[in-house]
């Protein structure tokens, strides 16, 4: 209680300061012409319809690309270009499964990136159900020899990350668990907060080895039940992909220079590259168009801003390559790049604004939080912003990150999922989102905040 | 107003004359039981989990057969019996469907029952999006020649059955007034009031002579963000399906002898028959278990009940074929049945009792009604019942009908689609369906209520 009560106290002191004022007023003028704004709405219905999916690896991330450049040069964006890279690409082929014995049914499954082709003919086997994903780990070496190990752990729903950061752990490295334990197959739960029948693929921490594959929700339970019944249940799969080791991938950039101070950048953006099975539009068609959006209303809403926001679309985050390719190209730059941030948690609310370290108290700060409470964004008290997978590379090289955490309550309904469609996304929600975004790179590139500075003890 | 006071005033007189004491005592204790007992649920978890999808014209609707009347012989039913018969059967085959130009994405699609298979190697065309089914009923003769029309008409979800008895014309007829008017190939919006990227598939009156399919409701939506942008957009089907003329079927029936007058029979039931892509849960496993565990709870709490109850698992409910075929069979009996009920909208709750015409002041009927309000059934002042598919057969015969309404709130979320599974169905829910039923049941089957003499004038 005390330590609330504290935190009240100091709000009292948190008032604009008058040096702020202007900034705060461009927070607030930001955010309101953000709430009817259109343009993220727009990037996201033309992006999931004219381009759709957009796996690496595939002719539609070249498509992709096009669509990048052409949009970012259509809204008014300068020095527009492509960043190419290599990175190593998992590609899905044909897949299915069924129950063999002694009750044949058919699977809804979904292959998992980096999963292993069945043989010609498919593998068929005994499965093994492990209700927890503990359970598999307290399996010795050897026990599952010549098995498919079925994981159906349950996935809880939190407000934030947490029940996916514990939920991911057995799809990222069960199969290769599995597979050192001799299993020849390997089935997970999709690490999904829906009942649809409709399964999540998603990367595995490497190649097992072995096919592995997400189950709908209901399929899990289905192999649950038929177990239950104590005989054995045998269960073929036909998986094939294919693995391209240096596929040629691009970021696509674009920037909205900075009025006086050019050369000090900030960093905004989502990724290009989607998982297959929906037309990627709260993964991370939304954050592509959150940036977008959010970019071109902090600079374009009265003068234009004295330092540069950059917007990149990243190209490789489902399977990892384009966070590390952007900073390795850019190692030489990163003392220049004011802030980094990234929006990949679909197009739902913002409820909490996580800081740079140390900034809190700064004018500019303070101009952004003057806006924040019309959006109901609380500002953390916890100010430990650590970035995403495509701004961690930056990160490492000593750039600042802000971190504004989306209500995910119903992304892990849709994510790496068929549903994962322009329907799901409520454009009111995707509003508040954007607004947020350019309220706060308003007062980032119209002041002279150094993160950098504020950060140290 | 008035009517509605009216009707209060008359509630007072419906209180339980003691002639009928000892009905109503049984109809509440078999309510009770009913409200605790897992057989609904057991049944239909054994039926999903050991036969899963059961579509009439495949070697799982045998399968269907023996697993009908080995439950049935498992729950002490008598005289049970296979009841087979003939019906034309459509089988899906494969299916896939894309836009190839000018924005090439996969669509996911379901062939309706009756459609088309695509020729060889498939069907390109260009499409015509329709927002209403009107808005393609009102086009010319020869208007769609070469397309494939589209119809995206949305559904809307209603607590009972009207938002589906307006929203199927389009899949029952739709095709056929396309071929009509020239159209190669026929898409329809699913007959579906959820946004999953599942389609719901279901028959169509005949067979239209052109490939025809369900989108999904997402589907649907991209087809018409594609088609505002003003090109020509060209979608590729690939169908096959095969029609069995004279499709070997099956009706599993069993009884529970009446004590006393077991030739006055009750005939209850459920189908046992499915689409493909789900499991078979809510429709119509649910129907099958309710009705079945309905009828046991109402012979075997106490005494065994005057009358006859029998179960019928009807064998082709989907794509009609049963109820005709059990109405032509049973002809000569149809005097001797006292009612007919079919549960086929899932496994929630009733909220409405429809009565046999003319039967409700009766004191077998009164019993009931003392037993409906502890499960929240309320009593249509409107009486009129009209059985469904599989018993308007017996009713045009003269056999007295009794309708439940369902709450289908959720139903069309999940009908004939992927999503038909197990998990979708509430335990206490089909708890509280079952106890309707049963103590339904109890009150007919042990009194002498008439309901032929009843409906008289």
């Amino acid at each position: 209680m005390k330590s609330l009560l504290l935190a009240a106290a100091c709000a009292a002191v948190f008032a604009v300061p008058a040096v702020a004022a202007d900034l705060a007023h461009d927070a607030v003028a930001v955010r309101d012409r953000a709430l009817s704004d259109p343009t993220a709405w727009n990037i996201l219905e033309s992006v999931t319809t004219e381009v759709g999916p957009r796996p690496v690896g595939t002719p539609a991330m070249a498509r992709a690309r096009d669509w990048g450049v052409a949009t970012l040069k259509a809204m008014g964006f300068e020095n527009v270009r492509v960043e190419p890279f290599e990175t190593r690409a998992w590609v899905r082929g044909t897949e299915s499964a069924e129950v063999i014995s002694p009750y044949p049914q058919k699977l809804a499954i979904l292959g998992l990136g980096g999963s292993a082709s069945t043989p010609p003919g498919g593998l068929e086997a005994e499965i093994v159900v492990f209700p927890s994903y503990q359970a598999l780990l307290d399996q010795p070496a050897g026990a599952l020899k010549g098995k498919i190990a079925v994981v159906t752990q349950v996935m809880r729903k939190t407000q934030g990350i947490a029940g996916y950061g514990s939920g991911v752990q057995p799809r990222a490295f069960g199969a290769a668990e599995a597979a050192k334990r001799g299993a020849v197959g390997f089935l997970l739960r999709s690490v999904s907060t829906d009942d649809t029948r409709l399964p999540h693929t998603g990367a595995m921490n490497g190649e097992p080895g072995i096919p592995a594959a997400a189950l709908s929700t209901p399929d899990a339970e289905l192999l649950e039940h038929m177990a239950a019944r104590g005989q054995p249940i045998r269960v073929r799969l036909n998986m094939t992909s294919t693995v391209i080791p240096k596929a040629a991938s691009w970021s696509v950039v674009g920037e909205l220079t900075g009025r006086t101070n050019p050369k000090e950048v900030i960093v905004v953006g989502g990724h290009l590259d989607s998982w297959d099975p929906g037309t990627g539009a709260i993964d991370d068609g939304a954050g592509v168009a959150i940036a977008t959006a959010a970019a071109r209303l902090a600079a374009t809403t009265g003068e234009r801003p004295r330092r540069t926001i950059r917007v990149v679309m990243w190209g490789s985050e489902e399977q990892g390559g384009s966070g590390e390719a952007y900073a390795a190209a850019h190692k030489d730059e990163a003392a220049g790049i004011v802030l980094a941030g990234e929006s990949d948690l679909g197009g739902d609310e913002i409820f909490q604004a996580r800081l740079p370290k140390g900034s809190m108290a700064h004018p500019a700060m303070k101009a952004f939080m003057a806006a924040a409470p019309g959006l109901k964004v609380i500002i953390s008290r916890d100010p430990a912003a650590d970035g995403g997978s495509d701004t961690e590379g930056l990160h490492a090289l000593g750039v600042p990150v802000v971190d504004f955490d989306q209500d995910a309550s119903r992304y892990f309904d849709l994510h790496h999922s068929a549903d994962d469609t322009l329907d799901k996304v409520d454009p009111k929600k995707l509003a508040q989102n954007v607004a947020t975004w350019a309220s706060f790179l308003r007062v980032v590139a119209d002041s002279d905040i150094d993160f950098r500075a504020l950060a140290k003890p």
